[in-house]
């Protein structure tokens, strides 16, 4: 049986269009497959702490000779690394801040990428198997997809390929939905393309 | 009279190679130019908030109709924009985190990419004008460089550039300082090399 994550990172909430495309993949894809599950996990509505020294000395710890409070640091870590195990499909809900990912979804990468877990730290082989990833992100302006004008600024593609590549998703599929401060009629041929996209998917 | 921003952004303290390297570089600077004076920016050891609903509103409100709330929002990274402003080079210190910038550069980027001050949100014309930056990064592991085996791995690099040439600022220079967890021997030779091109920068 089919598990979904669902990783909303926008801190708007109705406004939020990464926030209205995620749902409406997730949406569909459980009409399309009755039975298929889901967890939540907002990032946009809690605050992922950032990586301190004692984060990084509890991480190179090895599992067995951990204090207390180094699991206590870790916890959170874990948590949603379990989720990242648990789960069959990820659908991730990012808009793109200046170019990239906003600082608290980097803040989630920095809390998934975990050696002995999620990636061997000898080989650097991703130990998130046989997974699959989409990505709907949402962007002010337009031109973001590959071949267009604003390509090479775009850093959210290059990061969320090479970081979960790492982790050992190579599956990913992008849904983007341009323009969100477009005028209504622009937003809505926009829109009309994401929600193809999610058809096509929720269909497989 | 030259004026540096300094800013670190790992964790670590003593520990930081990032740290490390990009205070020799400033010394360096200081030395070969006496006058220069430095302003220094610690964001591993701050805490930088993440962009809210409340923060995106009041970036957009004019500066002149902004709610008391709203300014008090806007404080921080009022601050560090003016310090952008104050300076004419700018030296940052980052640590490599999963291929790219910590969250907390990220946090900081989302705070000094400020619609009509550090750029203008019609002309997408970046408003830091006439400045240099050079970037110090710190890599655990090698090869990030241009043309290595890693080199498309590395987000810090296209996003530094990304982000710096859209807020105006196209003279960037890299130092990288690889192999941090490397054994002694190989370290210290990655240590000459930062060396030399500090020396390189500091003379100019």
């Amino acid at each position: 049986m089919t598990h979904i994550l669902h990783v909303n990172s926008s801190p708007r909430g109705e406004g939020s269009q990464s926030r209205l495309v995620s749902k409406e993949l997730v949406e569909a894809m459980v009409a399309a497959h009755p039975g298929i599950t889901v967890t939540d996990r907002d990032l946009g509505h809690q605050e992922v702490p950032f990586v301190t020294e004692a984060f990084i000395g509890a991480m190179y710890t090895p599992a067995e000779v951990r204090t207390p409070e180094q699991k206590e640091l870790l916890k959170l870590s874990d948590e949603m690394v379990d989720e990242l195990f648990a789960a069959d499909v990820y659908v991730f809900g990012i808009p793109m801040y200046n170019f990239g990912v906003p600082a608290v979804f980097k803040a989630y990468i920095d809390y998934i990428a975990r050696a002995n877990r999620t990636f061997n730290p000898g080989t650097y082989e991703g130990l998130l198997k046989n997974k699959k990833a989409i990505v709907v992100s949402a962007h002010g302006g337009a031109g973001y997809g590959p071949g267009q004008e604003r390509e090479s600024y775009n850093q959210l593609v290059p990061t969320l390929r090479g970081v979960l590549g790492f982790l050992g998703v190579s599956d990913v599929e992008f849904i983007s939905v341009e323009g969100t401060s477009a005028p209504e009629e622009k937003r809505a041929t926009m829109m009309t393309a994401a929600r193809e996209k999610i058809q096509q998917i929720a269909a497989k």
